[in-house]
């Protein structure tokens, strides 16, 4: 942890930066997934939901302009270790349908933790009168639930039935 | 990855043994958590929590024996991510309300973690027919949603306010 942190604003700030690290691990990991899917929907799934990260990533650059402080990533070993799972997965399974069960699950833990930061950040944002920047970041957050749920479907619908 | 994935209910199992892992990490790291929170009510519910944990080993060690696989936990780097961020907030914030915000934080991210793990393991237990292990995992999975929604309550009524 580099800054210090003395007050709600600090940690609204250093989860700020937590979250920007882990938005821009996720944006050099997808592409990895998306070459790796062996269903052509969940391959456009998650290129949607890369398009949508890259904006994230601009969206949280804003917030942290709104709030006065430099938009800089601080290392989250939360997120490494999900895409780290995630990794180990796709390399290690050889069946394409088990593949891509894992890769979804492992996406489906990704949003869960990006759902849980921007739900503290919005929170935390609201007591601070931060009212613009939450409103950035509700739009994120509503996007990652979204994400998670289409994930869902594709999971219903057709994977895992394949993989089974 | 010490095992070999090769179809879904290996996944399944694999999945398994990771959320062994971490929910024995939870138990582990919760009694530090309760010494160091400062608000009772937090304290309360982080130890209400930790009595809910130690029975969802138990639960999980009776899922293992169900679906006929060895209860033994997997190293799980997600899980390490987050606790070990949760131990340096709790180390570095001297401001006791600040310090209660993040360990609720921190506390929300595990849930979060279990809730997508749960969720996974359910939807897979289904498709393998492993029917009476998927009500054990749904009994789980809803008391930590119930642990989440505790913890935003308590986060939103007191301790948010006191650290803004």
């Amino acid at each position: 942890m580099k800054m210090k942190i003395e007050n709600l604003k600090d940690l609204f700030v250093h989860t700020l930066k937590d979250i920007y690290f882990a938005e821009r691990q996720i944006v050099t990991s997808l592409p990895k997934m998306i070459k790796t899917a062996h269903s052509k929907e969940l391959a456009k799934a998650l290129e949607g939901h890369l398009e949508e990260t890259k904006k994230q990533v601009v969206r949280l650059e804003k917030v942290f302009k709104l709030v006065g402080a430099k938009a800089e990533g601080e290392e989250c070993p939360a997120i490494e270790g999900i895409l780290d799972e995630a990794e180990e997965l796709m390399i290690e399974i050889n069946d394409p349908q088990t593949r891509d069960a894992a890769m979804i699950g492992a996406a489906q833990a990704v949003e869960h933790y990006e759902i849980t930061r921007y739900g503290t950040l919005i929170a935390w944002g609201e007591l601070l009168g931060f009212n613009d920047a939450v409103k950035l970041l509700a739009a994120t957050s509503k996007e990652e639930h979204n994400a998670d749920s289409k994930l869902t479907k594709i999971a219903e619908s057709k994977l895992n039935k394949e993989a089974a």
